[in-house]
């Protein structure tokens, strides 16, 4: 049975710091390793309220593909999915530009009415990882809510305005996370980051995705205390050759100053991991990483199936159980 | 356009008290002579929240009624309806008792989204009327909750877990509207009861349908007053041949001490109607009828397709104009 945190009692845990897609496969890799060992803290600032309903976007990619549920042609939301009620929604004259699923809607209801009735989201995400019957924990990062807007050439949008509705064209020259100082990481997460034999940051845009985790008050020193007690922090750098794999980043880093390249992710975690896992295809920049005073790791990073995916999760933990 | 009190300002207008099937058929009816000088007031005291919706039954069942889009094989909701989202939220562990429809969901979240945001009722059941593309207007009684309990062997149930959950089958013993002492018939409301020709009491549950509306404090000194100006009330019997044609109005009836007959609906609607339409099944109880001070109307009340609809729509506007 669960604790009131949301988790099950163990002290062999993993926590990974992850986004959407990238975040969430690398979760898939891990769970198959650890099961109920691994706890998956989610970025939350891509949360928005659309159509009346709570919509929890990083959160339900983790949750779908730990339920094995993710569909992996369209590359979001529920396999085996249909579209009746957003269309009927467009057919009614409302702006449908974010999609919804019919299946997709039914954790949208769920959450909606429990969080209408007082639950936390901490206490939600529990009920929705029970429902789909997964293993691992699933902990939004903070219980308060925290709203990542950008400043783009066509002004400030909120994140999935800019990231679903203007397909993330528009050039990015700001981003801010609304009401993260008053915001803080749950118990649940503090207990999870304690308890943690490893700490992995998934390879999820670092500026849209982990930015938000790490932009809680207390949550880098959350992680420096453990890291002080001989705990692991791995990264995987979601740059490979220069490119994201998925989504914006690699735009994103270059507008906000930077470069799109692995060694600017080393950079932007430096002072809070100890490794940064590399795609082979970027071994030559391990030396320029390892002057960062960060190990660098080459192994293949590309998840593109099952074996992949644990693949990765595999190297992961080996790196991680080296550190220790 | 459509004025501030979300009807056209017309001053023909022929206002309906409906509750749900049989009120939308002769809306439905209505509406084939009167296209936008149909008002009809629904009654709100079947109104749920399920799932975290606002669901509106006798509101939406008129809607899709006069939009042509209801399903008359089922009997309620929407034509060519899916259930990939309802089938899903109980393969979550959701209690899905009430059935909502894929596309049907689409209007509950138009409806929960406005409410959220501070629409008033009667502005949101404009808005639906539009994106529905229907001319006459819809008005629920009351912009304040109103919610039926009824009394039965099984205990006070919420009028839906009665009505669809427990599918009519305990017996009722009372019945109570709460919150209708505080609540207010909307200005629309009183305006298109004070701008009506004719006023018409659809053959709905007398009891659970037409109560609540009769029950609004106002609503019947509204009707009577108007009377008094000569407006003619014409109701429409709801029991035919001592059988409601659907619901449990005739086992309410007679469980609440009363019998399951035309003469019985003569009875509680004495003080307010001036005709009452029976149907050619009952013509022997004219007379009875008659008695209590009431004008019986024998007619075909049966409403099995638009034909039959339209029929009794123009044979209620006949008798009006025919006391005016």
């Amino acid at each position: 049975m669960d604790g009131p945190s949301g988790h099950a009692p163990t002290h062999d845990r993993v926590v990974l710091l992850a986004g959407g897609v990238g975040g969430a496969k690398l979760a898939h890799g891990l769970a198959a390793h650890l099961g109920e060992r691994l706890t998956v803290v989610v970025n939350t600032g891509d949360d928005l309220e659309r159509h009346g309903l709570a919509i929890w976007p990083d959160h339900d990619t983790v949750l779908y593909t730990l339920a094995g549920l993710d569909d992996r042609d369209r590359g979001w939301g529920l396999r085996d999915e249909t579209w009746t009620a957003i269309d009927q929604l467009e057919r009614l004259g409302e702006d449908a530009w974010f999609r919804l699923g019919d299946r997709d809607i039914a954790t949208h209801l769920l959450r909606t009415e429990r969080l209408a009735r007082g639950d936390r989201p901490t206490d939600v995400a529990v009920a929705l990882r029970h429902a789909f019957g997964v293993r691992p924990t699933i902990l939004p990062m903070t219980d308060s809510p925290v709203r990542t807007e950008v400043d783009t050439d066509e002004g400030t949008l909120d994140f999935q305005d800019y990231f679903v509705r203007r397909r993330q064209e528009p050039e990015v020259s700001g981003v801010r996370f609304r009401g993260v100082d008053a915001a803080r990481p749950t118990a649940a997460v503090l207990a999870a980051v304690a308890d943690a034999i490893a700490i992995v940051v998934a390879p999820s845009n670092p500026i849209v995705s982990i930015g938000p985790i790490l932009a809680l008050p207390g949550m880098t020193d959350a992680i420096a205390a453990r890291r002080a007690q001989g705990v692991p922090v791995v990264a995987v750098s979601p740059i490979v050759g220069g490119r994201a794999l998925k989504g914006p980043a690699d735009r994103m880093l270059v507008s906000l100053g930077g470069e799109s390249s692995a060694v600017e992710i080393a950079r932007r975690y430096a002072s809070l991991v100890d490794v940064l896992v590399i795609d082979t295809a970027d071994a030559a920049l391990a030396r320029e990483i390892e002057a960062l005073g960060i190990e660098a790791a080459v192994r293949d990073t590309i998840m593109t199936d099952d074996d992949t995916r644990a693949a990765l999760g595999r190297d992961v933990l080996a790196i991680a159980e080296g550190r220790r």
